[in-house]
C-alpha cells in the first residue's frame, strides 16, 4: 500500500469522525487531483435531514463544477453505495480508493464493470468505525442505505 | 398512456420549466406516493453551482427522509443518468416514468437490470425542451452529463 493512500485516507477518516461528532453517519470522502485534496465531504443525512448526502456526493458537490473528472481519486473510507458509484461512473471518476467494504459490500462490481479501478485499503480503523455505528444504530444505518 | 401518467409529468415539466426561467438545465422530477405528489424538483446545476443536483436528485432531497421508497413512483422529464439511476435502484423505488430519452439515453438498462420499471411516455413538450436547450447550450450539457 503507498503511504499517500493513507494518508488521503486519514483525511477521509478525520472527516468520517467529524460527522459522529456531529451526530451523523461516520463516512468521510475526500477527491483528490495533482496528488491534492481539492475537496472533502461527510454523510450529512442527519445533519441536514438529507437522504441524498452521502459522504462521496457532499464531497463531490463541496468540488463544485471542476469540469472534466477524468484525472480526479474519490477516497471514502466506505466502499460507494449505487447512488455513490453511479455519480463516479456518470462523471468519469477513473479511480476509487475505499477505506473497507466489510461492513457494506457496496456497488464494487458495477464499478468495476464500467471500467473503475476499485482498491479496497480493507483498514481496521475505518472497520471500527462503521462495525461500532452499526451495532449502536442499526434502522438509521439501514435508512441510509435504503434498506427500510 | 394513462391520464394520471400524464398529469404527473406536466408537474414534472413545470419543474423543468422554472428551471429554465432561472437561467437552468430544464430538467424537471416529481415523486408520487397514493397517486399524489409529495416532492417535487429540478436540476439547479447553474443556479446553486452545484454539479450534483440534478433534477431527481433535488426532487429526492425536497422529499426528505421518508424511509421507504418501496411505494413510490419516481417521474423525471428526461430519462435519468447513472447517478439518478443509482439513487432509484440504493433506495428501492420501483417504477421510473420518463417524458424521454430520444435526447439523452441515459441509464435505462441499468435501471431494469436491477428490476426496476421504467416507461417511457416519448413525449414531445419534453423532447423539444431538451433539444432546444442541447443545441443552444452544447458545453453546459456535456458538463451536466460528465462529457466535458
Amino acid at each position: 500500500m503507498k503511504n499517500e493512500h493513507l494518508d488521503f485516507l486519514n483525511e477521509a477518516i478525520k472527516e468520517a469522525k467529524k460527522g459522529l461528532s456531529e451526530g451523523g453517519i461516520p463516512i468521510g470522502s475526500v477527491l483528490v487531483k495533482d496528488e491534492k485534496i481539492i475537496a472533502s465531504g461527510h454523510n450529512k443525512r442527519v445533519q441536514e435531514n438529507n437522504p441524498m448526502i452521502h459522504a462521496e456526493i457532499d464531497c463531490l458537490m463541496n468540488a463544485g463544477r471542476i469540469g472534466s473528472y477524468g484525472d480526479t481519486v474519490l477516497y471514502s473510507t466506505l466502499m460507494p453505495c449505487y447512488l455513490c458509484a453511479g455519480a463516479v461512473i456518470q462523471f468519469g471518476i477513473k479511480k476509487v480508493i475505499v477505506g473497507e467494504s466489510k461492513t457494506f459490500p457496496g456497488a464494487v462490481e458495477f464499478m468495476k464493470s464500467h471500467g473503475v479501478e476499485v482498491i479496497d485499503l480493507n483498514n481496521d480503523e475505518c472497520i471500527k468505525l462503521m462495525s461500532d455505528f452499526i451495532i449502536k444504530n442499526p434502522e438509521l444505518w439501514n435508512e441510509d442505505i435504503g434498506r427500510l
